[in-house]
């Protein structure tokens, strides 16, 4: 069947599969069926090609394969590093995380409480940037795990997590240093990323946000942890349940077509497009008068963005008319974060400090790699059409 | 790729996918390819099938399909309904299990210990079953769960979740009652289920052992749980996670086609085929002097155990030497469950009061729906030369 793709920017909630890599990943699982953990030779060729997609992914990730551990997706793997706190001897502490954590975050954070945990928040500036100075001034002697991810789902916003890394680093000097973990969800295939920097403990991501399938993941994991979640001890023991053969050739294929780094130049070719694609949507965006770009700022400094996501707010348009007025013409957005669709708060906003009426007429733009400057010029057209209607 | 799956005799580590169910399954996903939690009508069309789906396998299971969650697999499914006790507001408590389920839960409880929770263990008898007698003795009036999964993974053996429900039911009454999940991995497909049964309170499932995809499960709640696990709220805040269409989609098909119920005669006929297949392999078996069924009783009470896994023990051969001796006469099997493979221990069979050398030499047959009585008779030949080897 034909899908149309070309109308989809919606790429932050999932981006449509890459068909051949997804194709070629299911023969091979297919042929190679045995459990990688069965002790025969059908077992050690399926545990072979478990291995070979571990390689593949640590070479592009630039970190040695012992420290990846194939998950069932983002949500898990941040889940991980969270719950390994349970398996602590002394279970007391807390656990610093910015507030403009994805759920699998930010909502997991709170149910710790129930185990004892107490959980502070770090807000971000007007910006939708969380500063290390502000992650700086939360952390305490208890302090366990500190959580900021790398780039915002809503906003795009790049978060500072070098500079976060090395204060964390400062502020603990001659104490226990608390861990630093960040969901990469989001970053990765989309800028640049450098897990080795001094002081990422852990990192998470997603295969099917860069054109690979629902259900798996990749924990980057420094030094390894002592899990909560266990079974039959997968994954030298980080997480249990029989691997996913599929999920991580296919995966691992993806990270290598789409991970930005030096050697990739068909990867940042496309990345410089897009942000030249996403400067010109902004332009033509902010000569509406009925438009703000959130954050406002952005336009003045376009280098700390993501150009793959993009928040805007148009008068009179409560967010949810947007999507569907722009859907009944064949184009797919969404407000925020498909994540949080079920619920009508914008938590992130609400920590930028964005008013009740910008975060209710908010929509979300995101872009993928197979996006166009043409669809982009008419999706412009369509809610230049959309916006005027409502603010003639 | 042809692949050999006629000598391959490790079901119950994982079965062969069928390329059918799964090429389609997968075709389906990439044409709709939007995150089902998506507000736009991509999203919608998505959504639509991952609850054809849901509802698909509500009508094998013959539950409502608002009772059916989808998860990452078995040991999640497991992990969902354990973990939801860290979620009560009052924290203390007592799980009991059975000595011989999954590590998914049996070591998932070990960890529940460091949050307080007690973990109390209900040895099976000999004959390796559980009875509800053995259960109801342990329950105290602080325990909140109790665990014991339909069908052992490494003897096959048969558990009484019917009478042990009862017994629950009956020795709470006017108390609070402890809430009951079965863990039915090795159970689905192989052996009829009645989820309805009172008092059954949840029960999980994995696809990848009846021929699905690695990475997909099943959770049936007869009342939802508060989740310890939380995230983006998909799976009605039971599971969070972007959904995964193709494995939802895949895993019901191999419901439909596997799962044995009064209206699949296939299925009907194809578990009546294995019980006369296995039992004629265990009267060969039972022919060599060598050779310990484990347990013992097996032979004569056939109807206690599923026809499609089976122990059995052979003097003077490690079970890792049969396993290897075998392999290189291309029959596949294993030794234990492929989830404890790593560790050198079985407890399951130490649970029964197996002695240490019929342990040692111990390895498991498990059969599946490709399975050919034409294939386990070439198996028998090749077992029979290498247990005479090594019993002139």
């Amino acid at each position: 069947m034909e899908r149309d793709i070309e109308h989809y920017f919606d790429w932050a909630a999932t981006s449509p599969a890459d068909e051949d890599i997804l194709k070629e990943a299911l023969e091979k699982s297919l042929s190679f069926y045995a459990n990688p953990s069965s002790q025969h030779s059908e077992g050690a060729k399926a545990r072979k090609l478990l291995e070979d997609a571990r390689e593949k992914a640590a070479n592009v990730l630039g970190v040695k394969a012992n420290n990846l551990f194939f998950t069932s997706g983002g949500t898990e793997s941040n889940h991980i590093v969270l719950l390994s706190l349970l398996a602590r001897p002394q279970q007391k502490g807390s656990i610093v995380i910015s507030a403009i954590e994805h759920p699998a975050i930010r909502e997991q954070a709170q149910a710790m409480k129930n185990c004892g945990w107490e959980v502070i928040s770090v807000n971000p500036d007007k910006s939708g940037i969380v500063s290390a100075e502000a992650v700086k001034e939360k952390i305490r002697d208890d302090t366990a795990l500190v959580c900021v991810m790398a780039v915002n789902n809503e906003t795009g916003a790049i978060q500072p997590i070098y500079e976060i890394a090395d204060a964390i680093t400062e502020v603990s000097k001659g104490k226990r240093r608390p861990k630093f973990h960040v969901d990469c969800v989001q970053a990765s295939g989309k800028i640049e990323l450098d897990l080795t920097h001094r002081g990422i403990d852990s990192a998470s991501f997603s295969a099917h946000k860069i054109c690979g399938p629902r259900g798996i993941g990749l924990l980057y994991l420094a030094n390894e942890v002592t899990p909560f979640m266990r079974g039959g001890g997968q994954e030298k023991g980080i997480r249990s349940g029989t691997e996913n053969i599929f999920g991580a050739i296919a995966f691992s294929a993806c990270l290598q077509r789409y991970w930005i780094s030096k050697k990739n130049t068909e990867a940042q070719e496309r990345l410089a497009k897009q942000k030249e694609y996403t400067k010109d949507f902004i332009e033509k965006l902010c000569g509406l008068k009925c438009c703000t770009i959130i954050p406002e700022s952005r336009k003045l400094d376009e280098d700390k963005y993501s150009p793959w996501v993009l928040q805007a707010s148009f008068a009179n348009i409560p967010g949810q008319v947007m999507v569907r007025a722009l859907d009944a013409k064949g184009f797919f957005i969404s407000t925020g974060s498909a994540c949080s669709a079920s619920k009508q708060s914008r938590p992130i906003l609400e920590a930028m400090n964005v008013n009740a009426d910008l975060r209710q007429n908010a929509v979300r733009f995101s872009f993928g790699a197979h996006t166009t400057k043409k669809a982009i010029d008419e999706l412009f057209s369509a809610v230049k059409e959309i916006a005027e209607t409502f603010n003639k």
